[in-house]
């Protein structure tokens, strides 16, 4: 019964709406947030507890002339369900359908394209700018967490923003956690805003506190004066964000919207930038999302009653790693493990319950991970930095310099590699293998099953220098994993299936791939070589010398650009080894690829099986004998 | 007269030494730094400012067992005299002889390796945690500025260290400024620490202060005690860290080795995490550098007396971008400018002075620089992005997720790319070809000239999409340069000479390196073609097809890695193309590059045209006919 939301097709109407009736509506809202997530998948307790900040902000401002930017964006399915996409929601993060999060392209009303941390206040900042020098008047609004406040952009930001003149409003939506519980000074000093009523009084209740201390009570304009910085501690909760230049209103209880349209209307009219400090409550509404937020934050499918979700019955890379990371832990007593915010995620709940000496969750704050385990290595440890590919990009300089550059034996465990899939063009983590191979130290691995991924771990931890293991997002293959310590020969490759008429080289995901894709030839009467290359960095050269010798047609695959790539290293090789042969490299194109299933994904980029073997015969067609021909005509008929 | 320096061999002579004689050779040391760096060009201002304070350090510290972390690291010359160095002082940033910046490799003193700004909070935790796993026992000091300190990696550690429980000792080095003045909330608050009596009062100060107060004084207890957390700030300066979870101990003289050595001692014995705010002054000791510090920042040879920097008589890139800025900025309202704390490095000063409503300086902020500039061309402005190669790599992110995904007509201005000379290998900035062509929606140009450069910016504005210009370090070719507003065809290279033998393909400095080459060649019988490509991406398929197909053999020069560089863009084409064409790539290898003078780089890494022409003759012996392979014998002999 969406008696009151189905009225609601944008923010005008909204404003016309009689207040009485905002309670319910934030029901409705959140009914349909959990049924679309449930069959969706998504984001789900970052959305119940924002639900009457959407509101009171769509209330009080006027999108899109007024410009809301929602950090990370993952919190942007109120906003997205009150700017006219209600009807949309049961296609989120389907191919073709809504986004996951914001997008210019879907909506006037999504002003900034996010997804990673910390982004919002340099980019609202920037829009602040960008108006008063065009002279134009509308409010520029960014709504970030406490998680990814600590993202150290977002503190450059702050600091920049603290000293501009610039009529700007952040919105600290604080849920007391990010993803994983929260961590840093920061975030104690946020507890105690929160909890402290020292910190929260408002600045008229500390000074009747003031005026009953004996003597200072009728002096206190003196005092002020006298000690008019010191005294401004006094006066002002959020003394840290004061210090930087920011306004601080808060905290506001973000569950109450007229609290909340009180508060913003007064933020709207105020000069220079503006901190409001809401406090809200992730899974709000929903009670296993509100028990489990951190499961919830973000979920594939999921039974509404029970708030289970369905079980995949093969484990996945994730999980794979974070048992080998359990079990290698009790041998190695020198290993320690980081996450920037994603213990769950990256698999490593097990390895931090099991060794919390040796787990460090740094926060949103993947810069800081990276040198800090460069400084670990550099002790004596052995560090294993445990994050998503597309997350990792923000530590490209600090793999560079802080440990490629020392040498320093970091491992790093590279989950969510390739097509994520749901999550879409900000989360693919398809730009890995070409930035980290052409950082010189580095050895790069890619397994093609969950036994690679154990083996390429058991290898890292043989090596002295900076190892990077690249793997996708979901299950496994289901094969069965040997016990750690079976190392590879380091810059080995493995050929899998001998053939005459071409070889196929895949790496990770891609020799998956490339095993359909053998065998989808082999029906059409083209026998294929099929490798594993294992390494990206350093390749194996004698492997590429050997099929390019005895094969006429070579074939890469790759869950990566191809744009300095897997398949580029390949060529390299074959230039300097002066092999002419004609090679077909398949992989990611020139282009940001869009959300959805992940094997839709790879349809649409013609990266199935059956899209690389009409490339190979389009490129080849020789290898087609007429009995070929006919088996393919036949297939696809 | 080096009486008392001369026998500092190690800082144990340094602690046998009688203090009355720290003056005396603090003035010895001031006295080889301004000799050094007037000879050999380098940090000059910043190490002036720390000599007191590096005395102190050694003075209490045990180095190496204790650990000191140099942040950025160009302020570590007096370490490096302290440690046994001294009298290699006269080779500093010469290919062979000492780094700029601290080296794990040189000496055992140096804990790790910096060059890039903010590192040293992280890196130092993780020193102290690995100690503390460990159970070693020796202490960890990090050495940072105030200007690498507004980067948002050092917030990210100062946020995590103080929320860890670890002895960690970090010395804010505040001289005002880092390398521009600087910017930024926390410079203003620091400001305020300096200067305002009421922020400086140790903690006795203020409680005398407080007694005085009617009615205060004799109840001080109780009013702590009700209002604990509020008179923590009337008690503690440095409230920002505090909140943080530091100790703050300041502001200290930091040109007081007494006030040093005391304040270095207590903080020893300190548990947790612990800051020190200490005053210097850059260039101390040589007036004209302490008139003009950002000039004495990092410089080139000098006159001592006068402090003049020998003066080229060609324009450099930067002169020549600053230059084109100042007069486009005229006729385009809409363009902006950014810079990362770079100012006058960048070549922005001129366009700062003139249009200072349309400049940001953002300080080392690089991550916010890229998205504050993904804001400013969302809000409809023209952004320009004036960053180092080297440095623009912090932002590797935000270029993929904040401006190119949206496909914003951000304008980076990549200055000092490829060997950069005496700084050495971490501001080399060899790998953004790689990088930057990997992403979808860049333009990414390389001018061969100034001439070029001028309009591949004129090109840049004619786009409105992201687009990439990086050029080198130091002088142009002194070519004229015409007025601006002459874009090229976007994606066309061009043929500047046409042979039979080779053909010879160069992008940016690596066009330069081929003129060269081609005349060289020429010399030896072997007429070669030489063709700029101008745009790395996208790529001039055409003329590559057409040099392919007219030529045997091709040859690609960059300065950048070949790893994923502009000659595996060139061999992609070939494959897509399937072009079979015998090439020769160019270009960096794969391992970090040394400091040294860029000839002697280019000499070491075989690049210099006598060594391409060795490594086209050994590939293609067949290019030399007998009269060529006399004329060889003879140029060589």
């Amino acid at each position: 019964m969406m008696s009151i939301l189905n009225s609601i097709n944008s923010p005008q109407d909204l404003k016309a709406l009689d207040l009485s009736t905002i309670d319910s509506l934030a029901e409705e809202i959140r009914e349909l947030l959990i049924n679309s997530v449930s069959q969706c998948g998504g984001h789900l307790a970052a959305n119940l507890g924002v639900v009457e900040l959407t509101l009171a902000l769509h209330y009080v401002f006027d999108s899109p002339a007024d410009k809301i930017i929602w950090d990370v964006g993952h919190q942007s399915y109120v906003h997205k369900i009150l700017t006219g996409r209600r009807e949309q929601m049961g296609t989120l993060r389907q191919y073709g359908g809504l986004s996951g999060f914001p997008k210019v392209e879907e909506s006037a009303h999504d002003t900034f394209n996010t997804g990673h941390s910390s982004t919002s206040i340099s980019a609202a900042l920037g829009l602040a700018m960008a108006r008063d020098l065009q002279r134009e008047d509308h409010s520029v609004i960014a709504v970030i967490g406490d998680g990814a406040l600590t993202g150290g952009m977002a503190f450059e930001a702050l600091n920049h923003a603290g000293n501009e003149d610039r009529d700007l409003i952040v919105i600290l939506n604080d849920n007391e956690m990010s993803i994983s519980q929260n961590v840093g000074a920061l975030s104690a000093y946020l507890n105690r805003l929160r909890t402290d009523p020292s910190y929260s009084r408002t600045k008229e209740d500390i000074e009747t506190v003031l005026r009953r201390i004996p003597g200072i009570g009728a002096n206190i304009a003196r005092v002020a004066g006298r000690f008019k910085d010191l005294v401004k501690y006094l006066m002002v909760p959020g003394a840290f964000f004061e210090e930087l230049g920011f306004t601080y209103i808060g905290p506001v209880n973000g569950h109450n919207w007229e609290e909340l349209i009180t508060v913003l209307k007064n933020a709207r009219r105020m000069k220079g930038p503006v901190l409001i400090h809401t406090i809200t409550e992730k899974g709000r509404g929903y009670e296993p999302a509100r028990r489990d937020p951190g499961l919830f934050h973000g979920v594939g499918p999921f039974d509404v009653e029970t708030g289970i979700p369905v079980k995949k019955p093969i484990r996945s890379y994730t999980e794979v790693f974070g048992d080998f990371m359990v079990e290698i832990g009790e041998t190695h007593p020198n290993l320690v493990a980081i996450s920037a915010a994603m213990t769950l995620g990256t698999g490593l709940a097990g390895f931090a319950q099991r060794y919390p000496q040796r787990f460090f969750d740094v926060g949103i704050c993947e810069q800081h991970a990276v040198t800090l385990a460069a400084g670990l290595a550099r002790g004596g440890l052995r560090p294993v930095v445990a994050i998503y590919s597309t997350f990792l990009q923000r530590a490209y300089d600090q793999i560079i310099q802080d440990v490629a550059l020392q040498n320093l034996p970091v491992i790093f465990a590279i989950d969510r590699a390739g097509l994520v899939g749901e999550d879409g063009p900000t989360h693919h983590g398809v730009f890995d293998l070409a930035y980290l191979r052409s950082i010189p130290n580095m050895t790069v691995m890619a397994p093609a099953d969950e036994n690679e991924l154990v083996q390429m771990f058991s290898t890292a931890l043989t090596l002295s220098e900076p190892v990077a293991i690249r793997y996708p997002r979901g299950v496994g293959l289901g094969v069965s994993v040997d016990a750690p310590g079976q190392p590879f020969p380091v810059g080995r490759g493995t050929l899998l299936q001998h053939g005459q008429d071409l070889a196929v080289i895949g790496i990770g995901r891609g020799t998956t791939i490339g095993r359909e894709l053998v065998e989808l030839l082999a029906q059409h009467g083209i026998t294929a070589s099929l490798a594993d290359a294992r390494f990206v960095k350093p390749l194996d050269k004698q492997l590429i010398s050997d099929l390019a010798c005895t094969h006429k047609y070579l074939v890469t695959i790759e869950d990566n650009v191809l744009s300095g790539g897997f398949g580029s290293a390949v060529l390299e090789t074959l230039q300097e080894e002066r092999l002419q042969v004609d090679l077909l490299r398949i992989g990611i194109p020139d282009e940001f690829v869009e959300h959805g299933k992940v094997d839709i994904l790879f349809e649409y980029l013609d990266m199935n099986p059956e899209a690389i073997m009409d490339s190979i015969i389009n490129r080849w067609p020789e290898l087609v004998q007429p009995q070929g021909w006919e088996l393919l005509k036949l297939g696809k008929g």
